[in-house]
């Protein structure tokens, strides 16, 4: 751990309700698709502003992660809002490479609710036994 | 409580990561503009499937609340999506008034970072104390 300055605009987000966290929604600048949800931490959110790409905390591995690390596929943000409790943030991106999902797809968000069923409603984008392969 | 079935769609998420809730975006059907981010129960899911309207679960109230209960500006769905791993929901509406922020505005994400400050960009849509002061 470096001896980061958080800005005051991180310390002025609520982590309280989750832990430290707060939920960050990637959002596609020119389509405005939704793509993705994260979560990240004070030092995420720093290092996503100081970098200009999308990072993360993995929740699963407690560590930083940055979108595409592995893919290629980084998320080159474009702006940040948070909303009126300030425990939530929309990052607007652009995406470098044909989809963020590690299943392949555009969007993380590839399941539709259809009756009582979950239905993936597209096709891949990508192989990601070609990206995740190394 | 009642002896509510949960649809197999349902117990199909993970509601591990957050201690039994999943995050929620919302997403404007006409204009993909995101509303707010807010999380839900099994039976907060339920509820918003069988009524078609959003509901959600209150963290700091400890109960299901009906978005726009008091506001009259619910959300109609229009579909529900899941990510890879079912741990997050987009669901896409129609909002029914002017906007879904408490504090007026047609998004609750109207705080934009400019350097490191959150400026509010827009103009509010309605006055709350007129649709909460009752």
């Amino acid at each position: 751990m470096t001896n980061i300055i958080t800005p005051k605009s991180v310390s002025a987000l609520d982590f309280t309700k989750l832990d430290g966290l707060v939920a960050a929604v990637v959002q596609d600048a020119n389509t405005k698709r939704v793509l993705m949800v994260g979560f990240m931490n004070h030092a995420a959110i720093v290092a996503t502003i100081e970098t200009g790409y999308v990072v993360f905390y993995s929740r699963s591995r407690n560590t930083l992660w940055l979108k595409g690390e592995s893919s290629g596929h980084r998320l080159a943000v474009r702006g940040i809002t948070t909303d009126c409790d300030r425990d939530s943030l929309l990052i607007s991106v652009e995406v470098l490479g044909p989809g963020v999902c590690h299943e392949g797809y555009e969007s993380c968000f590839v399941r539709e609710l259809r009756g009582d069923e979950w239905v993936v409603t597209e096709t891949q984008t990508f192989q990601p036994d070609d990206v995740y392969a190394k």
